[in-house]
């Protein structure tokens, strides 16, 4: 059996999230996938996802494999598969790899954007994929405080409840906070995150940004390893996955 | 009365064009807001707008403006208007203006753009805000042949039938194309513009990136005033008002 790596992009708002949910009908990125590739191998297909995007989160970069035994050149692929993708789910990449890829396991890292649309006025262009912030913002403040979680710490208290991981302890690399009006784009690096992990630190930013937490509290909310400490989570269309990390040598 | 000219953009994916049409019950642009505004100042409105987008067409700065005595402050208009508007149409600048302007009567000018979506992947994120080319395109071509659009033109070639406008001179006082990959952004100004003319306009340029038609056949077409000589009429999605222009001291 082959093994394919599948970059996706998709637009979330239609979906019930990216993972097949045993309760609801309602239709999932993952369910949309295995139906459809089903459809085009001629094969039951099961995929893996690298991350399990909450509902109304994006991607520009999520990462799924599967096994498959039909005979699709690998240069045509993508096209192959888009021919049967629905317009909000869409293949950038396909490329074999070793049987022992796992799209979850094998990732040694993430990045996540929130897009924050800073205006008073609503965009109709943004409005599934960015937060409206009308209030003023201290960006310098939100910044260093992004500094404070930079490392490896336990980010218990940006973590929602109803994940089955163990260990809460992440490393962030990297905490980008771009302002090009009215966009502010906060870039999240880590080698793996947390269930809500980056709304909860969005929504903990923006309330430090906003006056109401002091930059400095932020050392105190991570110590605290306390989710009601920290801010609320940020609405799910601000969110997208921008990439998956693997061994470059490697896949 | 009060005369107020009010900026908005909307998405236009979902209406059936900006004019209210006689024929149908799908909303328009104009019906929307109309009736919105009606709602909000409890007095009957009645709109006039500078251009008369399509179905599927957006704008990035339509202007329309109407008359009425409701006293809301002019710096509490924008903000009174979006709270009774739908996701997809927002207010975005309203200054009060002479009794005699017009919006479409007192405009020298317009700027549209079409975008252009350049890659052989369809885009999930701009797949109502762009027309998708997956084929070649030579962009030093289309810049060639844009150059003998720019002037005072007959442009009867680049116009759709069922206008009633007499005149079908026009000056296009630039047209810009702009290619950061993966998009290739049209920028047209010009004095006015047609019923189609951007459309028609870039379904040629396309042909010409193609290689159908040669970068000189084009002032070929622009004298032959002749619709069926010149190319295909691009995809509303991709078109978007982008400025209605004024005399800035007047208005």
């Amino acid at each position: 059996m082959r093994n394919i790596k599948l970059t996706i992009a998709y637009d979330g708002t239609n979906y019930h999230g990216f993972q097949v949910q045993a309760r609801t009908k309602e239709p999932t990125i993952q369910g949309v996938l295995e139906e459809r590739l089903t459809l085009l191998t001629k094969e039951e297909v099961k995929i893996t996802g690298a991350g399990r995007t909450d509902a109304g989160v994006h991607a520009r970069g999520q990462v799924v494999n599967f096994h498959t035994s039909a005979n699709i050149p690998i240069q045509r692929f993508v096209q192959a598969v888009n021919s049967v993708m629905p317009v909000d789910i869409v293949a950038l990449q396909a490329i074999e790899v070793p049987e022992d890829f796992h799209a979850r396991f094998s990732a040694i890292g993430k990045v996540y954007s929130y897009t924050i649309y800073y205006s008073k006025i609503p965009s109709v262009f943004e409005r599934y994929f960015s937060y409206q912030i009308p209030y003023h913002l201290d960006i310098d403040n939100m910044k260093k405080a992004a500094g404070f979680l930079i490392g490896e710490h336990d980010f218990s208290s940006f973590r929602a409840s109803g994940s089955e991981v163990k260990s809460s302890i992440r490393k962030i690399e990297r905490i980008d906070i771009d302002y090009h009006n009215p966009i502010i784009k906060l870039t999240f690096e880590a080698d793996g995150f947390l269930y809500n992990m980056v709304r909860i630190i969005t929504g903990t930013l923006i309330e430090i940004g906003r006056g109401k937490i002091a930059p400095e509290e932020l050392k105190d909310i991570i110590a605290a390893c306390d989710r009601d400490k920290a801010g609320p989570t940020a609405p799910a269309k601000g969110l997208c996955l921008e990439q998956v990390i693997y061994y470059a040598d490697k896949f």
